[in-house]
C-alpha cells in the first residue's frame, strides 16, 4: 500500500455524505490518494462542497474527464444494497482497464469473475483488487481467540453506516498517543482499502463468519497490544445481524464502543425496526456477548454530522449523562474521551 | 424426490447417535431409501444396533460390500467441522460415479467443483446433488416476510445437533392432524434431503443469510397456512451464531419452540461456553427477536435420548413446571403437547 496510488473514484449519482460510504472514507482518511470523483449529477463541485471535507478534489461528469486527472486506479466508491455490479459499469471498467488503471472493487460481485474484464486485465497486465474475496481457507471459530494477550475492542452500533469504522480510524492515533501499540482490524471493504489488510467479513460463507473474525484478531494481535476491530451492521438489523453476531462472537472483544446517530430513530431502509433508547441498546449489546465473554460498553461515539455545533454539544453531554460513559463525536469533537476510556480499560483489565 | 432412491450412506468411522447427524436423520425419516451404511469400525452391525432405530439396515466395511446391496445413490452421511471433503473420499466417490451412483453431498465443499469428479459424472451421466450450493440470486432481506399470512414457527436451541430439525419433522404430521395446512422449511442439508427442497442457510454469503431465510419462508408460505422453519445453531454458539441470528431475523417467526438436551451443560466442542438455565435461555431467545417482532417461546422439545425412560419423564415434567410451557421429548414421548401448543397459537394469533 506504500506505492503511489492515485484513485479516480466511481460514485455516479450517489456522491453524498450518506450514500457513498466507501468514497467518503477513502477521501477522509487518504485524500492524498484521490485525484477525482465521477458523479455527473454533481460535476463541477469539489469534495469539500459535497462532503464538507476533501478540499479541492474535483467531481467530474465522465470517465474521460477523470482520465485527464491522471489516475492510476479506478476505485468503486459506492456500494448498492446487495452489492451487484451494474451492467452499465462493465463498459466503464473496460475503458479503465484499457487505460491501465488498477481496479479496486469492494462489491460482492467480483470484477475478476466477469470473464471479459478478467481477460482484458490479463491482456493489459492490470491488477484487479476484489476486496471482498474471502481468504482461501477459513476455519470454523473455536475460541482460540481467548488465548490472545492483546486487548480487543470492538465498535458496535445501532445501525449500518453510523460510524463504526470511522470511530476506530479516528481513535487510532489518539490511542497510540497513550503509548499503546495498536492495530486496526478492518472487516469491510473500505477499512481494507485504508488499512491495506483485513477481511471482508460480510462476504465469507455463513458458517465461517466467526472463524474469519477470529483469524483476523489472531493475526492483528501478533503485531499489537490493543486491537481495534471495525464493527459491522447491528444486532437488530433485519438484513445483516448475522454478520454482526458472527463478528462479535468470533472476535470476542473485551470491551465495546457504542456508535449511534442521535437523529436516527429507526433502521435505515427498514424503518419498521425502531432503534431502542441508547441506554437499553447498550444493555442489549452487553447481553449479546455475556454468555461467551463479558464485554462492557465503555464509551459512546456519536455521529452528529447532521446537527448544528450547539445541538451536537448538547446531545453529547446528554448521552454522557444518561449512560454515565465517556462520550464524543470523534469527528467533530475529537476522539479523546473515548480514546482515554480505551487506554484506561486496557491498563486496568485483569489478566 | 418421488423416484426410487436407494442410498448407500458413507459414514466411515463416525456412524454413531451423536456424530453422523445426516445419516441418522435420513435413516429415521426415510429408512425405506437406505440400503446400507459404510463404516468399517462398525461393520457387521445393523442400524438398529448402532442408533436404536433403522431396523436391519446393514453396516458394511467397504464400498464394494455396499455396492452388493444395489444402491443407486451414494449419500455422504457425516459432516466434519468445516465441511471439507477429505482427499481419501475422492477415490471412493470416483468409484461410486463409475458405478452410476448419484452423489448426494451436504458438505461445504462441492463434489461438482472437484474437476475430476465433475468430468467423471459428465462422462457417466451421473447427477451430483451438492445440497449446500446456494440459489443463484438471493436478495438482501428487507422485511417482505412480514406480509406473509401464514404463521411462522421456528425451532431454536441451546446448541447445535440438539433436535431443531428432528422436532419439526416429528411435529409435521401431528400439526397436520390438527387440520392445519403445514409446510416444513428445511434450512440444512439433511432437512433438504428429507423434504426435497429448502436452502442450506449456513452456506450462503454472510450478507445474504437473512435474505435466504426470508425467501424460503415466502416460498413455503405460498403452499401453507403454517410454516415450520428448521432452526440452526444457537444464539450463544461461538462458531455459528451468525447463521442462527440471520435465520431468526430473516424468517421473522411469530413463535419459537425451544429445543434442549437436559444432560448438556456446555456447547459441544466449545465447552468454555456454558449453557444458561433453560428459563433464562428462553428469555434470551425472546429478547433476540423482540426489536423486530415479538416471538414468544410457546413450547419446549427436549432431547432425552441419553436418559432412562424414568429420568426422561421426570425431566420433562420438571421443565414443564419450571417454564410453564407444554414440554415433551417429541421422539420418545411423541410430539403432541408441542403440536397442540402450535395449533392453539396458530388459531389464536391476532391478525
Amino acid at each position: 500500500m506504500s506505492r503511489d496510488l492515485r484513485y479516480l473514484i466511481l460514485a455516479d449519482g450517489l456522491f453524498h455524505p450518506e450514500e457513498s460510504k466507501t468514497a467518503n472514507a477513502v477521501i477522509r482518511y487518504t485524500p492524498e490518494r484521490v485525484v477525482g470523483v465521477i458523479d455527473a449529477s454533481r460535476a463541477g463541485k469539489t469534495s469539500q462542497d459535497v462532503l464538507g471535507f476533501g478540499g479541492d478534489i474535483p467531481v467530474v461528469a465522465t470517465f474521460d474527464e477523470g482520465l485527464a486527472l491522471k489516475p492510476n486506479a479506478l476505485l468503486i466508491g459506492i456500494a448498492p444494497a446487495g452489492g451487484q455490479l451494474p451492467d452499465s459499469w462493465i463498459q466503464l471498467l473496460s475503458r479503465a482497464i484499457e487505460n491501465k488503471l488498477e481496479i479496486w472493487n469492494g462489491l460482492h460481485t467480483f470484477v475478476g469473475d466477469v470473464p471479459e474484464l478478467a481477460a482484458l486485465a490479463k491482456k493489459h497486465g492490470v491488477t484487479i483488487h476484489d476486496l471482498r474475496r474471502p481468504p482461501a481457507k477459513i476455519q470454523v471459530a473455536n475460541g482460540r481467540v481467548r488465548n490472545v494477550k492483546a486487548t480487543v475492542v470492538l465498535t458496535v452500533g445501532t445501525d449500518c453506516n453510523i460510524g463504526k469504522m470511522t470511530t476506530q480510524l479516528q481513535l487510532l492515533d489518539a490511542v497510540r498517543g497513550h503509548g499503546i501499540k495498536t492495530k486496526f482490524a478492518a472487516t469491510g471493504q473500505t477499512g481494507i482499502i485504508i488499512e491495506g489488510s483485513g477481511v471482508g467479513i460480510d462476504a465469507v460463507i455463513a458458517d465461517f463468519i466467526a472463524g474469519a473474525a477470529e483469524k483476523l484478531v489472531l493475526d492483528c494481535a501478533k503485531e499489537a497490544d490493543l486491537v481495534l476491530v471495525e464493527g459491522q451492521g447491528s444486532i437488530i438489523h433485519p438484513s445483516y445481524s448475522g454478520v454482526t453476531y458472527g463478528l462479535i462472537h468470533g472476535s470476542l472483544p473485551h470491551a465495546q464502543v457504542m456508535c449511534a446517530q442521535p437523529s436516527r430513530t429507526a433502521i435505515n431502509r427498514c424503518e419498521w425496526v425502531k432503534i431502542p433508547p441508547l441506554v437499553d441498546f447498550i444493555k442489549m449489546s452487553e447481553a449479546a456477548t455475556s454468555a461467551l465473554r463479558p464485554a462492557p460498553v465503555i464509551a459512546v461515539a456519536l455521529n452528529t454530522y447532521d446537527l448544528t455545533d450547539d445541538d451536537a454539544r448538547r446531545v453529547v453531554d446528554q448521552v454522557a449523562r444518561e449512560t454515565g460513559l465517556p462520550t464524543t463525536d470523534p469527528v467533530r469533537f475529537g476522539p479523546e474521551p473515548v480514546a482515554g476510556a480505551i487506554a484506561q480499560f486496557h491498563w486496568d483489565r485483569p489478566r
